[in-house]
């Protein structure tokens, strides 16, 4: 491949082949460089480091699994309803994800694991949709709230047992979404004024 | 050692120095007969299988990191002010033994969870616990529940990351138990009567 037509889309595409294929101990640079049939010093071109083009990827795939949340976020249904969906779409992507090829799912969060700073980036940018969410239910009045960003959080942290890999062996539970749905109906009424 | 000293409590023992010493792939039945000195015949009287022998490990250790928990269960204060002291018990006792030794943590955590009858068992009993706390406050008029056992598994699983050892790296975080508060208030006004 000539030089000129490597694209960071191109290398990221790339590296997901890589680590489809060779599992989370690859993905470097060289192995990257190697399989486009270019220099390292092409690749090094646009990530400058073997840690910058690891986090790429695992920004990548985040981005991937999260992407319908916005839609969710920016709906019109009342705020409870895009509340619940919102994490029934995020809990039911992970475990479509987790489900479908588990060894490929170790992979990739085995690469977000290493990537400290995209996984802060990451919670963040969720919890800001929760927010948002809540925001509008103190608005419309359906929620009453103090401290929007600490509800939002704690939303978060509440239901980690149906978002966060390490609990990936418990989504096959044929009751897990009647157990998110328990945990949903707990949250809101929290969220309700009295 | 006579084998007519040898009761259930003194193999636990030294089961336990077994696994402190050797770690989690050790503790079978003739690991623990050869430090006390008696043939595994003597022990296999007692704990029927190695199996058998490393769940009472596993259950044993279980019940002394829950051993505060039925006092605050059975207390007399405001059932809200019981649930939030019975979770914030809960965390500070697997944050503490977690912190103060990760390797013997982990090296139990790895025998619980070979044990799966004794996992569902002591979470029936936590849960069972939460439920009782959640039933003196519908009884008080502090909560307003219409199904206990689900409320109380639902506070169960909203709140895995502040017990569930997956999540132990995040217990050294300084803000947890301000984490912890968060979710308590949520849940809390989730009981609540509106």
């Amino acid at each position: 491949m000539a030089d000129t037509t490597l694209t960071p889309e191109r290398i990221l595409e790339a590296a997901e082949e890589v680590l489809r294929r060779f599992g989370p101990g690859k993905a470097t640079v060289v192995d990257v460089a190697r399989v486009l049939g270019v220099s390292h010093g092409s690749v090094y071109r646009h990530f400058a480091s073997k840690t910058a083009l690891r986090e790429a990827v695992a920004d990548r795939w985040l981005d991937r699994v999260h992407a319908d949340l916005p839609a969710v976020t920016a709906g019109t249904a009342p705020a409870a309803e895009r509340l619940r969906s919102w994490l029934h779409t995020l809990h039911g992507t992970k475990r479509a994800t987790a489900l479908d090829d588990p060894e490929l799912f170790a992979t990739y969060v085995a690469l977000v694991a290493e990537a400290s700073t995209v996984i802060a980036a990451s919670l963040d940018g969720l919890v800001a949709q929760l927010a948002r969410i809540i925001a509008d239910g103190v608005e419309s009045g359906e929620f009453a709230v103090d401290d929007v960003p600490r509800s939002a959080r704690a939303v978060f942290y509440a239901t980690v047992r149906f978002h966060d890999p390490t609990h990936s062996a418990q989504w096959a539970d044929p009751d897990i979404e009647q157990q998110l749905d328990a945990v949903c109906d707990l949250l809101l009424d929290g969220l309700r004024p009295r």
